[in-house]
């Protein structure tokens, strides 16, 4: 499978080096507008093609998949025409700046009888797909909450707001790992330095009571990927910055007891053992690259298609205009 | 100075512990409705009287002041009649369930010119102090944003939600610590299991687009207590469950750099080095009792008076109004 | 069980605090040497009789048990005269300064049927409890090693180097996790500053290939209390600064397998899941304590008798034979 | 400068991208005895000449140096060969397997005035750059002691022990940070699989007071990368698993006071603030290889040179000795 890679600027590096090694895949040309993303490119990559015009590895006949690895606004434009000229799509999270893109984008697809995946990377770490599982398996019973922290300093984009940038992770997970679909939608935030918010908080109501809490940050002087997952039974931490033990699954649950005066409590807590799974091991991208080579190959839907992709779009869509408000509840 | 001390639940035991070996100051008697923690009381200081009738001890004649350590919906009535009966008051946080009870009570006290004292003990530790210090000197610059994680299992109370619970400590700090008062807030939030939220989310806008964060969860399987404080010359972090460097400075910010083409950042980041400065050592509620017994005894005002208590219930009740709601902007 | 207490210092409140509120134990007498103990023993204890010569509580008639919590070099005199005067004793650790000295007093006390417990703490803590089962029921196979650190910064002792300080800890708890004793003990270590050791290093050779490493120092910025123990099947290791997870297991260990080729590896290891055991909560000394009264009560040895004291001994006395020549290996 | 690269197995790999894209630098050929070495060497450099013959490699006309990284005990036969050849010589630690080895080769690479460097990595890391800096600025003052601890599950080697693996890291950087040789050494530890020691501990003794000690493990279920360094004005932890702030200094010290009673302690000690300072960044094989070439082409003699490489192996034969006793005092 011949493999267009467009954009070679933080992410396209990681993509260009897997396509490279994988079995079943090879990259043909590497494109990129700016001069110094092509001097690297070539550099480490003498007997690839590398270009500044995307639209000619769009219409390379050689080409089979297009990897579109550059910024939001570049991708409905660059998906469409890949589509149109016959190639299968990976594309880099978000998926598309809007619901109507992403919805034409799918169609076009359907119709073209062509793939496309969204890099939604973290669904294929080991830590996800253990807690996926966890989840799936009952052993921490009805969801309670999903919060997750992922901050850092830095990284700034200068075409999205931190939640654009930052949220897509924790969406495309969440949307994974929770049964059913958010109905509403409540975000913060401020912006301090160019116009877009480089703090942003988003909750997102779930039915059954199920709540979700996401905190991103581009000015925190310490880097946080930390999601807490409550439970009935049991309740997990996952922590993405351990170099060992990054998902840790407590024992811990709540009993409710009845009332006995007016100053004690009503709630009691039970605690027991921690447990750290072994987690499966080897790069993510890698293996989503893998799996978009199969999907490919045997003409099967990836679990990451264009339709989760847009279903992450609605989400920050409807966060957007809850942010415009200051905080609004937007029903989704 | 001759207190009594309505209330000998969780916090009772330490106030009365403190107030017993300060200088200046002696526990008369502890009023509780609880048998049990009439027992403990009792064992724990023989020579101390022990009720269960929290009138008689507002009554008594022997006593200048009370220490009312019981629960939020006591506050109102308990503290009018201390007032009413010529005693200061220390009471504790939130001082009041809603803004009207908290301004009759200011009222009152100062009608009678006495002092009341709302229990914001965070203010007295050696970090909170140290890092009022670092804003006030200019070593944070201007700030960014306050974002606070105060989570944790169990300590459910019946009679008010997490927010109301935890919350306070943040919002007495952020009062101490961000100069002027918050213009919105937006809180979010569920409740899974007695109808109080055990998971919630505060926003608050404060003026100069300064913006603080609170996140606060009784069914956390991990304790956190962490808060980040943004400026524009320095960044800091506050972990209050480290043994030592509870508060760590970051020579980290952020530089507007003209921007270079399509796919280049616009903002870089500046990294120095780290310090943690050595923090005042003593139990934060010694001190603020010490204050307090000084306060009375020179007839001067406390910091943390009934005002600070107020502004902390203005906030709790804006963002009760915001939550009902499932998340909206509600102005101070 | 009427006790007197000999030495209000660090230790000494702790062990009257517990006796005071246990059940079946009652405090009649503190003795201490300096005069602010007495005065801090008094302003605690305002109904225990407090006095500054120990010779008293020895001889008194009411005293049933004497708790000796004073420097080493007194243990040996204070527990002979405890004895002779027919009382039971519980003494500091290390339980005296010599070999001679131990194996007299267990002699002694045997001759009169009195109980001698040596106050071995951790033995009673939930960590060493739970590590001693996970040994006994072959969780971690046949043992590899024992490796402790055990350093801060201060609390020097003018009587006795960092050895005989803080070895004993581990001295004990290995005496009562691996079976076997010591055959040969080796330990280096260095005096900076007033003319015994602040910084040691021990080894201990034990039957079957087991050795066991002890790290203590004085002179350490930060404190550590952690202990690997390596074992066929698994490992674990014991951080007891850790507020939760005090004790994590590994199923982790290593398998030797065929070699391939001259730079290829000749051992493989394997890694599995990690497993934090909930610990028994509960002040170990009151435990201790408790256990000391019952053993008394029913006449009963208890399992840290001055037998187990004085195998700690001996090793510390062979260690000082090593140190003292800057490292060899002395067979116990 | 024209190199040869013998060795790819886990080292040689990094060893090799470094010279590839240094400036200055080139490779020519890459030898393994290994065939599976060999095929990953290509697959990843289609250019260079793999091969499995390291003689034809030194013989060559065109290569001007050689990196040697395969085991120790081919180290001397290679570099010996090398040398011989008229090549300059970049060789893995230790040195070599002993000290009439190494002395030979230093001689023989000053008669054909070749530079030798030993491959010290972490000499040339930001961390130990700094470390160096503030004991020669006099930051920490006097030296007291270098304590270290080099765990983790692993990475055997079948002709060597865990001291000849892994503390040749801790020898080299004590080598390059404490002032003066170290006069004495005591090892012990155990080997429970295959002969060799897998658990060891390493005590030395320097002029002036100054003890070092290095514990390594290759049964340890965590991997542990950590150094105190205690001097009479601050002390220092450097975590090199720590992702920022590797390096904490202390402003933490010992003063002596005088006695004030039996029961009293005779030492206070002094506490400050913390300080973490940013370190250089940049993969320290990447500069160590620079200097490499620098050196070669300037004529000048790297610190890190045979000499500084044989003094490691001194320590390390005196070790071994010491060993064999099961833990005497070595003279060096």
């Amino acid at each position: 499978m011949n493999f267009g890679v467009i954009g070679y600027g933080y992410w396209g590096p990681n993509v260009v080096r897997n396509l490279v090694s994988l079995e079943g895949s090879k990259v043909l040309a590497i494109a990129d507008v700016t001069q110094t993303a092509r001097v690297r490119a070539q550099k480490a990559y003498p007997g690839i093609k590398v270009i500044s015009d995307a639209s000619e590895v769009i219409a390379s006949t050689d080409v089979d998949a297009v990897a579109i690895v550059s910024p939001v606004w570049t991708h409905y434009k660059l998906t469409k025409a890949a589509l149109e000229n016959g190639k299968h799509v990976f594309v880099e999270k978000p998926f598309t700046s809007n619901t109507e893109q992403g919805e034409e984008l799918i169609n076009l697809a359907q119709q073209k009888n062509l793939k496309i995946m969204v890099d939604h990377t973290f669904l294929f770490t080991g830590a996800v797909k253990r807690i996926s599982q966890l989840i799936k398996e009952g052993t921490l019973g009805k969801l309670y909450y999903y919060d997750s922290t992922r901050v850092n300093l830095g990284l700034f984009q200068h075409d999205i707001n931190v939640l654009w940038d930052l949220a897509p992770h924790d969406l495309s997970i969440m949307d994974y790992l929770i049964e059913g679909s958010p109905e509403a939608v409540v975000a913060t935030g401020q912006s301090h330095l160019n116009g877009h918010e480089d703090v942003a908080f988003m909750t997102l109501y779930f039915p059954e009571k199920v709540i979700a809490h996401i905190n991103v940050n581009w000015l925190s002087p310490v880097k946080v990927r930390t999601t807490l997952i409550g439970g009935e039974k049991r309740m997990l931490v996952w922590n993405d910055l351990e170099a060992d033990e990054k998902v840790k699954v407590y024992d811990k649950g709540v009993k409710i007891t009845s009332r006995e005066g007016v100053y004690e409590l009503l709630v009691n807590y039970r605690s027991g053992d921690m447990w750290s799974p072994q987690l499966e091991q080897g790069e993510a991208l890698r293996q989503e690259l893998s799996c978009f080579v199969d999907c490919v190959s045997h003409n099967q839907e990836p679990f990451n298609d264009g339709c989760a992709g847009l279903r992450v779009v609605k989400m920050l869509e409807s966060a957007s205009k809850s942010l415009s408000k200051g905080g609004s509840l937007v029903y989704l």
